[in-house]
Formats: structure tokens, sequence, C-alpha cells
């Protein structure tokens, strides 16, 4: 948590944190600023010192309104110092800002930004403050990595609410899916007109932004073969067979680039094949005993290493047994959410899976089985809290079942769009 | 364009391009990829090439999707030999890719990714492979700046569709405020709620998203004092008053993070008071001249120093003649529009502002006045190319009215108003 913050910095030997970038879609400045208007801006964190935010003079106000310290810079000086040079002009900036705020020693740098730019001005101004060094921390040890690694009440409550919208907007896909027909094996609408995934991904869109949240990395709504490969989006123009595995995996954030909540179910329309039905059942298990080994005390890979056992005993492949798969269970169990869809911890047989989960963490639970070659995947993933007592709770509930019943398509409007169609090929 | 690319490289003395991060929000990848559902990927340009695609084995299909050439990468092998040192993991990556490619020599770097991450695995990467540097370009002069700059048919419709948007919201935008009701200097609902800034945002967002839109840098829809600042975005419960400046700045993206499209009007509900009417007439005028200096072969700052001249001759001050003013004309002209909502050319005084104008550029022009403690602002703003011939064309028009008619709210239905929250009151 933020609270933690002076520790840490000391525990890794830090003077400061530099943070880049936009106070939009941009985990590292919008923990400090909240999501606000600020195209260019850099914070400077000083161990045991007050955030200061420097910000430009048309984003003054914005600047003002995140409650933190700001300064103006007088971004046209920069600029006409730098003759035209971005790379310049940046290390001007953040060197301004460093000797402003007095840093030297070890400053390790955050925040989403052009990298070579990024690159390019931070290496001129190591070169010209010899006494700042730049550390570069691996994200699964970062001061800020571990500070954000556990969520205060604010957060939690922020994650439950786009819980709550994700699970609204996943009800309203299931009931259109529903209100279609069963048609020659397919689903089709009241006109007999096939429903297409690309349908499915509008009605997301506008459901979720009605709602207030954002979805900068998409939806995976995908059939058959692509809900076999995990991160296959899905096509617009697929259409939906009754039968087969339909994966519907949905992450959106508040808008702007707030909080995440990651949330995944497969369903079968009108009918579950058995190979289906067996992997969801399967899957199922796995996912109740991925839960019960999440416990506040447990190493991060526990649950995964249960998981590979369930699976590899009903001789399912596994990235355990046979590293490289692409059928069977070809990813880690789950990974942290926040501000980052991915984020620490890390759910898996690696070495940062030794660390132990501590309550207050939020995690994705996402078991899955894939096929790509027989047409089907299947995926069960909810987001997960840790409670104060150390036991997990799901930040937004929603049934698992596999079949969505849809209805026959009567004879009647069957012929009556036949006929339809009949005539406007006579025009 | 893109088909320039190889002489680019070759008039920087570049051997290749290295392009890191997702392909979505992220302009240097979206640019050869499209927007595709990869989370992290490399992207290797050696002049005179094809490009190479770099992807996660659960990636590979959506890889495969962009038609570029691609590989995948034995990801759980770089992840071991790292030992859960993410900047390790991406340096292993980025060498990997880079011997796999035969690269030496200068290279430079693209792509939007957390930057203190990147820099560590760049740094760590040349000394590695000491034949290989790492140029930093300035993106005003970069090659794919330069290369990026004109754009070829496809652009152009696909940033004139995103305009198409723009102006239906905008427009609709307009009849949602249209319908509301003069009530007590104020604009009103039917029921005689104060309509406010924050339900006009939200409308914004559905409407966009119905259409196939994105809004990841937010929208500015902003009244009186927050009008004045050119980046205050306006607070959601902000009530509309009457007669004073309404600031609509609206710039979404294709979904996914493609192409861009930037417009502003600024309007006066119900009636404008003379100083608003004076601001509009004088900023539509420089509006005008702009437009007319905007041809293939003028210098990029000549319609800027036109505004300048305009704006100062009416007695209002400008960056040019009080530099770091915060009142009268605080920014520049405009800047290229793309994948990028701020990219080149830029229409300012600086040495970049030099550059010539050529055919196939897409810039926002958009002149401005404010006067924040006058609780006042104005900007006016399209997004124009230039054609084959050289001469402007608006991407998507749209009228520069500066009044929108209200209604008065009947005197009736206020006392039944009234009334009504008399009763509320009672339970």
């Amino acid at each position: 948590m933020k609270a933690q913050l002076d520790d840490l910095m000391r525990d890794a030997g830090l003077e400061a944190l530099l943070i880049l970038g936009a106070a939009r879609h941009n985990p590292a400045m919008v923990y400090f600023t909240g999501i606000r208007h600020i195209g260019e801006g850099v914070l400077v964190i000083r161990r045991g010192r007050a955030p200061v935010l420097y910000c430009h003079p048309m984003e003054r106000e914005e600047a003002a309104r995140s409650g933190l310290q700001s300064r103006v810079v007088d971004w046209a000086r920069l600029h006409e110092r730098a003759q035209g040079d971005s790379v310049e002009e940046l290390s001007l900036l953040l060197q301004h800002t460093l000797e402003e705020q007095e840093v030297s020693g070890r400053v390790a740098i955050y925040g989403r930004r052009e990298a070579g730019e990024a690159q390019g001005a931070l290496s001129r101004v190591e070169q010209r403050m010899p006494k700042v060094s730049f550390v570069a921390e691996s994200r699964f040890s970062s001061v800020l990595g571990r500070a954000r690694i556990t969520k205060d009440a604010d957060e939690i409550d922020r994650i439950r609410r786009v819980g709550q919208i994700t699970v609204e907007v996943v009800r309203a896909v299931m009931d259109f899916l529903s209100s279609g027909y069963a048609d020659d094996g397919r689903l089709v609408d009241r006109g007999g007109k096939p429903v297409t995934v690309g349908e499915g991904k509008r009605l997301i869109q506008r459901l979720l932004a009605e709602r207030g949240a954002d979805n900068p990395e998409g939806t995976i709504l995908s059939v058959g073969r692509d809900a076999g490969v995990p991160h296959s989006a899905g096509q617009d123009g697929d259409i939906i067979y009754l039968g087969q595995p339909l994966l519907l995996d949905l992450f959106p954030c508040e808008a702007g680039g707030g909080y995440f909540h990651d949330f995944t179910r497969t369903w079968c329309l009108g009918h579950a094949p058995d190979d289906v039905a067996e992997l969801h059942a399967i899957v199922l298990h796995a996912y109740r005993e991925a839960v019960s080994a999440l416990r506040a005390g447990e190493k991060a890979l526990t649950a995964q290493a249960r998981v590979c056992d369930i699976f590899e005993s009903q001789g399912h492949p596994t990235t355990r047994s046979h590293p490289g798969t692409l059928n069977g269970y070809v990813h880690s169990l789950g990974h942290g959410v926040g501000l980052d869809i991915h984020e620490t911890p890390a759910l898996r047989l690696a070495v940062e899976g030794e660390a132990r989960l501590e309550a207050g963490m939020v995690f994705a639970v996402e078991p899955g089985l894939y096929y790509p070659d027989q047409g089907m995947g299947m995926r069960l993933e909810d987001t997960f809290w840790l409670r104060p007592d150390g036991s997990p709770e799901v930040m937004a509930e929603f049934p698992m079942d596999l079949v969505l019943p849809v209805r026959a398509r009567r004879a009647s409007s069957r012929r009556q769009s036949a006929r339809k169609s009949g005539a406007s090929e006579k025009r």
C-alpha cells in the first residue's frame, strides 16, 4: 500500500522515484495523481517527502486538482533551449525537476512513455548529473510494484465497482445471446440473420461506456478454434454455432485508465457436446481447488501446482509436464489486478511465485484448457481479493453455467424470411 | 508515408528500427501491425527487408492476422533464464530478436512502454552487443515520425471516418443541450434539474462507443473559468449558465487505438454577451486566415505568425508578444493528427516550424483566446489534410455558430416542479 512507500524505498536503497508521462492510462502516475487531463507530467517522490508534480502551464489547474503539490514548468524556455530536439527537451525537464528537488543517489524510473525518447533523455541526464544513477528494477520486486501489490479499502471498493459493471455487462451479453434462435445449427436473430461476434463486441462497448468504464485492452469474444488460443480476440464476422464453446474474457477499467477487473466465462449455446462438458467440469473443479489454496501466507505458486496436478491426473498436458505445449493448460493460474490488468503477484511456477500471498492482494484466478485443433477452449476466471483474515473473496459473483438455452426458430418465420429474401432477389 | 521508410532509414544512417510494446494504443506498433490483441511484441525492421514481428505463443494467431512475418518466442525459456527479473527478460528478448535478424549498427527505438524497464533492458543490450548502438531521435525528425507525417489514401479515409463520427456526436451533444430550457440563468432539463457537464460527457462516451470509437485521452467539456485554461477538462458537477462560454474539445480515435480526429467548438447557450461574441468573431477570423496560409510549400510556422499578427493587432497578448502569458493566445496553432493525437508537423514559432508543409499532411488548426479570470475562453478547431494539389480540406464539416438557442421554461412547469419538490419535502 501507498503508506509503505518510504519503508520500501529505504529497503531498496532508493533516494527518489521519478514518474514520467500522462495522468491517464499510465498506472504509475495515476496511482498518485488520479485520472487527470495531463498529457505530460513529471512526478518526483523523494524518500520521506511529499510527491511534487511538475506540469505544463496549460495543465496547471488539472495538476492542482490532483491534490498534490504542483509546480508549473516554463516549457517554452525548455523548448527553446532544446532547439527542436524532443529528447533534449525531456532531458532538460528531468534535470530541472531533479535539481529543484535536490535529488542525488539511486533513482527508480516509472511511467508509460515512448521508450526511445525516454531512453535517450535518461542517458543524457545520467551523464550530466554524475551524482544521480537510475536503477533498473524488475517489475516483480520494484518499490512501486511492492507498494501496489496490496490494496487499501478505497482501491478494493473501486475494483469491486468495476467488477459490478463487468457482471452487469456479462449478464446483458448472456441475455442478448439467449434472445437468439437456433436455426440450422447456428444462432440467428428474429429475422434469421446469424448473430456475430462483432455484434456482441459492439454491445459490450456501448454498455461499458454507459456505465463509466473503458476497455483499453479490448475484449476476447471468441468461438471454436479461436477459443482454443488464449489470446485470440475473435473475429467480428464470426458466427456462433450451437454447441461450440464461446469464450468471453472481459477486462474493463474505470474510464480514463483507472482500476481494472478481470473476468471470463465459457458458454455453449443450446447444448454442450460431451467433450466440452467434460472440459467445463474439470476446469471448474480446478478453479475451486485453486481458490481454496489461495490464502494469505501460502506461496503464490501453490495453487498453480495444485491445478497442474488436477489437469495432469486427467491426462491433460500442462506447461509443467510438457514445456512449450500449445495444448492443454498452457498458461499460469493468474496475475495481480489493479491499475494494470497484469501486475504482481504472479500465480505461477517460477521464482516470483515463491512469494507469499498477503491480505489486501487482488488477483485473477483463471484455469483453462485449450485444444485449438479440436476447435475448443475453456477458461473460467474471477477476480479475488484476500480479506484482512487472509481468506479469498470474489469481487463480483456470477454463475458458472455452461449451457445458455436458446429457442428453436419457428418454421413459419423461416418461411417468411425465405419469402422476403426471394422477393428482394427479384428486384 | 510507409513507402518512404527505406529511404528515410538510409538518410538517417539507420540499420534497423526496433518497436516495443503492445499492438493497441501504441502508435508506432499499430502503424505496422494494425490494432491486434498483442500485449507484448517486438517488431524488427531491417533496412531493405520486410518487418518481422516477434510474439508470445498465446498471441501467435493475432500476430499472424497482422499480415506481417511473425516468429513465436519461447517465452517460458526466456523467463526461466531471467530468474524472475523482468528487465533481464526484456533484454534477453531484444537480444534474441536482434541476433536472429542479424542486426548491427545504428538502431532507433520506438513504442510506448514502461520507461524504467525499457531503459534498463536497452542499456544491457547495448553492453552485450557492442556492434549495436541505439540512437536517440527527436520526435520532430525521427525516421518513423517523418514516414508518418504524410498519410496515404487509406489513412486519410480512416481519419475522415473518425471525423464523421466526431461531428455526429457533436451534433447529438448540441441537440441535447438545445433540448434544455432556460431557467433563472441556468440550463435545466424538463424536470427543472440543472444540466451538468458530467451528463454531456457520459452522452459523448456512449455515442462514441456505439460508433466504434475510443476516447483514450478524454473529452474537454468546460465552462466559464475552466474554458479559459486550455487543458482544463471540466468538472462533472459543473452546471451550465446561459451566456457563458461552453467549450467542447473532442478527440476520439478508432476503437483499440487507431487514427484520431481533433475538433473544438465553443458555444453560448441562449445568448452571447458582447465580450464573448467579440472573442468568437476574432478567433473565427484568425481561423480562416490561418487556413488560407496552410498550403504545401509554405512553412508550418507562417500560419501561426499570421494568427499572432491578428490577435496582437486587436490588443490580445500572445506567447510571441508576451512569452509565458496565461492570458490571450497561449498555445501554438496546431499539430499533426494521426495515430497520435499530437504528432508532427508542429504549427508553431520554433525551429521545427521552419519545416515546409507537404501534400498528405493531416493537422489540427485551433486558434483560441483565453481569459480565465474573466471566466471565458474561446477555441475553434478543425482537422485538415493537404490534398495532392497542396490545398487544405477540412476532414469533417461542422457549423461555427456561437449561440445555441434554448427555450424558456414555462411558468406552469416551474410551478408544477415546485409543487412536486414541496410534496417530497413533506414526506
